[in-house]
């Protein structure tokens, strides 16, 4: 497997663009000269890179293709309403379809909100926070992404010290932290801001503890905070209606984002009826958020979801695949650890703190044709059969002897 | 003309969402009740909306319809680049190429970003602005708008102190108000960030004088300040090649969004060499920022842009519609006062500071089949041709007597 293509466009690229691939997907932050830099071609749980190469994908674009590449209904729905033009004056009757659509869903939810990206909700979510209560103190977990504006952003450059003035972090799971916080800024915090549970890069996910989500709940109602559920990640993926209901949250904001469309862009926020009011007074727009197309397909997408019982299919396929994995992985030699939920797995290799055997496996990996990320939770794709898993399996238990494990 | 269906559909949404439609695109915005609050179907310079209504479009989606609803060759570009994928692990070599055509188009610019929003980038710039100079502050024409996020929005819910500490505001076009903020804040000023004319809601436009836009250009070098221009709404529709040159500007930074792509949800920032790797170190990403389709429809409208000398097209249309409203306002003694360019012009009623009778006519031009706002700039489409200004302006005649002209 050669990368001779997409070394030659990063080259151009370099030139033309600061860092050549900015944001998540840079290559510096997979295994740099080991991985495609650039795609050509998806289809169901497979793309093809600019070489050539075919690769099993366990990233789903980092998350939103949740049905495949080019779902037919998904693209059926998304071509029929761009027939009919795009970015009106005015939005279109699929707009109001989409939030009866979520508020249906979701079993907190009253009313929603749409947008482009999981920032421009996750952001607006913390401002209708602080218009409800008149607070400016938001909670934060320690490492959690909530996307890249400034008051959250995981980078470093561009900061003033303001962005963060009234940003306080804990650490995931940890109640007393969490209490702490709390106390000392008694009545001054507008807001908690979650992810489902915790998966950050570069290191494990944690699932929340029953006593954790417990004091969540408690915390937000005895302070009368808001709960922020940043479901971006999760949502519609590990349930049809929302992550709260697996963990038992009880948020007052969700946001949603990348299995909401199957690719197509757009973000959702939902709320309670307490706050419509305090939230109509968050102004919020962008140029193209009445674009019909990606709420076509947000449309299609959650019907699809329920009908075919998505988060049960993920989470079963997503467990062969991870107990094949570390089954392999005991045989060569060369043992794993399995973190996060079966739908949204991450392994690495056991005892690598530095995380270079768990590069070397992915590099590995992806020589063998199968696109796993050393730093970053994976996605189960419902375009993956048994047979898929078993063919990534197939080609992983090679990768497992390149990458050291025992012939 | 009847909204019945819009009405409808108004009521449900109110249910189900803050404000029942928010953002730029609230009917709240234009004359309550006299106007569609949903759109079905787009077709070059004209809309259809849900109670069957048709419009002659001078709002364009608020600008990216720049080529008109529907133009087959951006939607056959854009078709082609989603008939293989969306949303991928990488991105597509159309990343590249765009760069690279941007690089080419705009004089000062050495390379380019993409994202979704205009204020994904604007806010993005502030911040290369202060990793550059290592500064915290940003001076602002007072009421230009870049977007709703916290330390620009033009709304005043869920805003801290801490949102903007470090942003200045000084009138347009004054000189010496913009030398005295770089002089009280002097070595604290990381960028100024201007729109390239004035083009506020409720109020004329007013283009740039000569000496202020030197005095911007001398202040920012003399101060080392980042000079930001907001081309989000005038890029690629005043000129081929960014509307910096049609003033004079000497942009370190500039954004554009709504005209790159006919309605393809894209913006792009582009900047100097000089400031490549900071702005590599103000990371910045999105969900779909990979999507390769909105970036083929971005390169062929930028080739449609160009090869069709589409600003001077519209800068002639749009003379043609400004002169003959003006005169059809005199000849009904209802005199009119134009603002901003041809290409983006802005008409409203003589004498008229409650805007109540520019509500009235705007509200009679819908009734008679031409869609305008009475608070905010217009766009002309390169899909009017002058048969269509003629339509518009024979309706527009009605329109004038309908709002208290002579008959």
């Amino acid at each position: 497997m050669n990368f001779t293509a997409s070394q030659a466009l990063f080259r151009r690229a370099a030139a033309v663009i600061p860092g050549g691939i900015y944001g998540h997907t840079t290559p510096a932050a997979t295994v740099p000269g080991a991985v495609p830099y650039f795609a050509a071609e998806g289809f169901g749980c497979r793309y093809r890179d600019v070489d050539g190469n075919t690769f099993i994908d366990f990233m789903g674009g980092y998350g939103p293709m949740v049905l495949g590449y080019r779902h037919p209904e998904v693209e059926a729905a998304a071509d029929a309403a761009r027939a009919r033009g795009a970015a009106f004056n005015q939005p279109t009757p699929l707009l109001v379809e989409l939030a009866e659509k979520l508020v249906g869903r979701v079993d907190f939810a009253d009313w929603a909100v749409f947008a482009k990206n999981g920032a421009d909700l996750t952001t607006w979510a913390v401002m209708v926070a602080r218009e409800v209560t008149r607070r400016p103190k938001i909670l934060k977990i320690a490492g959690a992404y909530h996307g890249t504006h400034a008051w959250c952003t995981p980078g470093h450059g561009g900061l003033i010290p303001e962005d963060r003035a009234h940003l306080h972090e804990f650490p995931f799971n940890d109640v007393a932290a969490l209490e702490a916080l709390f106390a000392r800024h008694r009545g001054q915090v507008a807001g908690l801001i979650l992810t489902p549970f915790h998966h950050p890069a570069f290191a494990d996910s944690v699932l929340p503890s029953p006593g954790f989500v417990a004091a969540c709940n408690r915390l937000c109602r005895e302070h009368g905070a808001l709960q922020i559920l940043d479901d971006v990640r999760c949502g519609f993926r590990l349930t049809t209606n929302g992550s709260h209901t697996l963990y038992g949250y009880a948020p007052d904001l969700a946001v949603y984002c990348k299995a909401l469309a199957n690719g197509h862009p757009i973000s959702a926020a939902a709320g309670r009826a307490a706050h419509q009011v305090a939230a109509s007074r968050v102004f919020l727009t962008g140029s193209y958020w009445n674009d019909p197309a990606p709420m076509a397909a947000a449309l299609a997408t959650l019907d699809i979801v329920e009908r075919d019982r998505v988060p049960e299919r993920l989470e079963r396929t997503g467990s062969r695949f991870v107990e094949g994995f570390l089954a392999l992985g005991e045989r060569r030699g060369l043992p794993l650890v399995a973190s996060g939920p079966a739908a949204m797995p991450y392994l690495r290799v056991k005892d690598d703190p530095s995380f270079l055997r768990t590069q070397r496996l992915c590099a590995a990996a992806v020589a063998e044709g199968v696109f796993l990320h050393p730093h970053h939770n994976w996605f189960i794709s419902a375009a993956m059969t048994d047979a898929d898993i078993d063919d990534a399996l197939h080609r992983l238990d090679r990768a497992l002897v390149a990458a050291g494990g025992r012939a």
